[in-house]
């Protein structure tokens, strides 16, 4: 193909991303709609103008990738422990629920493979760290006693979930369940997991060091890239997706990381705020790249919209999706308001859900129609769930108002 | 090919390069021979570890057209002309020479094709901005008068070579040298020269309004790469390499740039300082690559070293490519040791060179052998030109000293 061409494609895919992000955002719409949004327009569902080809793909593995190593670069794993013992009962329930009902309801219900199955459990897993924390902030609520524990339940559950997807990720590789060999992967998974944060951690400080010494610039975004690629590869032959890499390097290298053995290895906050200013433009950059692709992935036209399975598949997987994250704020020691307001703030899907759900379809496993419903899901959790929120915020502030102004 | 085999390989690329790039430097010579030297060893010279594939080449070209977006973006059109005849003539005699001698020793001495014998001639032009500069500022020398003139002079050089380009590579892309079509191309690429500039200055009020008011990070390296590979793609379209879209994106948007309407259309030098930073790690992400790309495009296996032809075309290449430069400072009215010190610093080759090589070996009118010879020149005058400055400076002084000791 010419290289010229793929040049244009890219333009094309740059800019389609951001105008529809920016319609989004005008609409209090999250910018990751909009770019899936732009990816869904330039594909086979409605233009046909763009056909993934190699060099996209690959591009948009880099955005997942680095956008995953800055969610990690990003993560407060110290907030965690803050966040105590009512975050991880949201978490983990948030994460069980979901998973086996999801399972349950393709498996028995709608008879889907075992492994498409897993795939869609796995789906309905992760809350959208990037899309809670956004709303959060914008209601001004990223401090109040649910924010605290809806951050702290999304990190855990965002971690459960790629973990689980290691695991699933392995079944898709060899084609079949097979439970003998989980303990291998969950050995190698494991083992990457608790080494790479460690050579991460002992390659930075040398990165630090040639960063002041040498003469030629640029040395954080090759460094930083190539540590990130390097991983990546590493994660993959170690049985887990690549995007793990790019997780572990950046938790790794997250200003408030903290090791059993962190005494001794020093950390430097002012570094790792280098980092993220060095690679920001560059994740930035491929990121929407991702998204797109996600769009562009979706055949909408191939989807029988006038069979039943695909409405009562979504509904249902979409209840479960809602009713799943809902059911563990109940479990906690709270007024129902805030048990509400949790609940509600924890049902957005979005990167982790995304993944699953394209690496589903990239292996084959998970059909046209099923890898439709499932984005469908996962937009619709993104889209209504802040507007749940603002009205709800909004209705309990009138109300305190009535209640203030009867005192 | 395997996604993750891709990633693997852009990390070895990208870990080699700086390497190499590091061990140049400590050695006092320019990086850009370190990461050719990584390309060598990587590629089927050597190692043979690295084939080039499709993503690698997308990634290079991606490389070099940003790296020319930051040559135009920090070219200081205003320096020309405070430079003024002198770097004109030095300019002017140092492009023409070269060409005019490169072109008819390969066309008469050494039988070489019309095409290819243009394509030699054309590498000979341009002087490397990049390596010149770093050369007299190492010195200390770039404010000097002979570093003005040298500045202006390579400047000129290379927006004559890069419109050289533009009509050779129309001459490789038809097959053959019609100077009927000479017009039409000179024309386009005009019209692009003319045109692009003042698109990309209307455009970057419009990016610098959305910049301020989006809520959505990453706007300046999404808006400016996708201006710039658009401008690659018109570029392309209009008959030029796609890389001079680059080159006049960055023009257009460099701190200094004013065209003959300049006075209405209202530049922000702050704006572009932000697009440099925005734009910086992106570039130095990229760049390497490309020369990486160059090393491993080179054969070094493939040639006959014991044939005489590579010897006497690659010697006979290089005389031409150091007394053309020479001879047109020789022209100008300066100190004899002012006109060596200007003749030595118009001796690199860099950038401009490579590529014109690099398209001439990819449209397969430079044989392996032929391109081999090329590559060599450029090394050897990117690698000698230096160590002969400095040892000129520094004889220079002691002489100086001596003279006023005698004093």
């Amino acid at each position: 193909m010419d290289q010229e061409l793929i040049l244009l494609q890219i333009a094309i895919i740059l800019i389609a991303a951001r105008l529809f992000a920016e319609l989004a955002t005008r609409l209090n719409v999250p910018a990751i709609i909009g770019e899936l949004l732009a990816g869904v327009i330039l594909g086979p569902s409605l233009l046909g103008w763009i056909e993934p080809n190699d060099v996209l793909k690959l591009l948009a593995e880099l955005g997942i990738i680095l956008l995953l190593f800055e969610v990690g670069l990003t993560t407060q794993l110290d907030k965690l422990i803050h966040s105590g013992s009512k975050a991880i009962i949201v978490a983990l329930s948030g994460f069980i629920l979901p998973f086996i009902l999801g399972f349950f309801s393709s498996y028995y219900l709608f008879g889907l493979s075992l492994l498409a199955s897993l795939f869609i459990g796995g789906t309905l897993t992760a809350t959208s760290i990037g899309i809670t924390v956004r709303v959060l902030s914008d209601l001004n609520k990223h401090n109040s006693i649910e924010g605290q524990i809806v951050l702290g339940a999304a990190v855990i559950d965002d971690l459960l979930g790629i973990f689980l997807l290691a695991v699933i990720y392995e079944f898709s590789r060899s084609g079949e369940v097979d439970f003998s060999n989980i303990i291998t992967v969950v050995f190698y998974v494991s083992l990457f997991f608790l080494m790479a944060p460690l050579v991460a951690k002992m390659l930075s400080p040398a990165i630090k060091h040639l960063h002041r010494k040498t003469d030629i610039p640029g040395l954080i975004p090759v460094a930083l890239v190539s540590m990130v690629l390097l991983f990546a590869y590493i994660a993959h032959i170690s049985g887990a997706p690549d995007l793990l890499g790019g997780f572990v390097a950046g938790i790794a290298l997250s200003r408030r990381f903290f090791l059993p053995m962190g005494a001794f290895i020093k950390a430097d906050p002012n570094f790792t705020i280098d980092v993220h200013n060095h690679m920001k433009p560059i994740i930035q950059l491929f990121t929407p790249i991702f998204f797109v692709m996600v769009g562009l992935s979706l055949d909408l036209a191939a989807v029988d919209w006038s069979s039943l399975f695909i409405w009562i598949f979504s509904l249902t997987t979409l209840l479960i999706a809602v009713a799943g994250k809902m059911f563990g704020a109940f479990l906690i020691h709270e007024k129902n308001s805030t048990r509400i307001a949790i609940g509600m703030a924890m049902i957005p899907r979005g990167e982790v859900g995304l993944v699953f759900a394209e690496i589903g379809r990239a292996s084959g496993i998970l059909d046209a129609t099923v890898y439709a419903g499932i984005i469908l899901v996962i937009a619709y959790t993104t889209l209504t769930a802040p507007v749940w929120m603002k009205y709800f915020y909004h209705r309990q502030e009138s109300a305190e108002r009535k209640l203030t102004m009867r005192d």
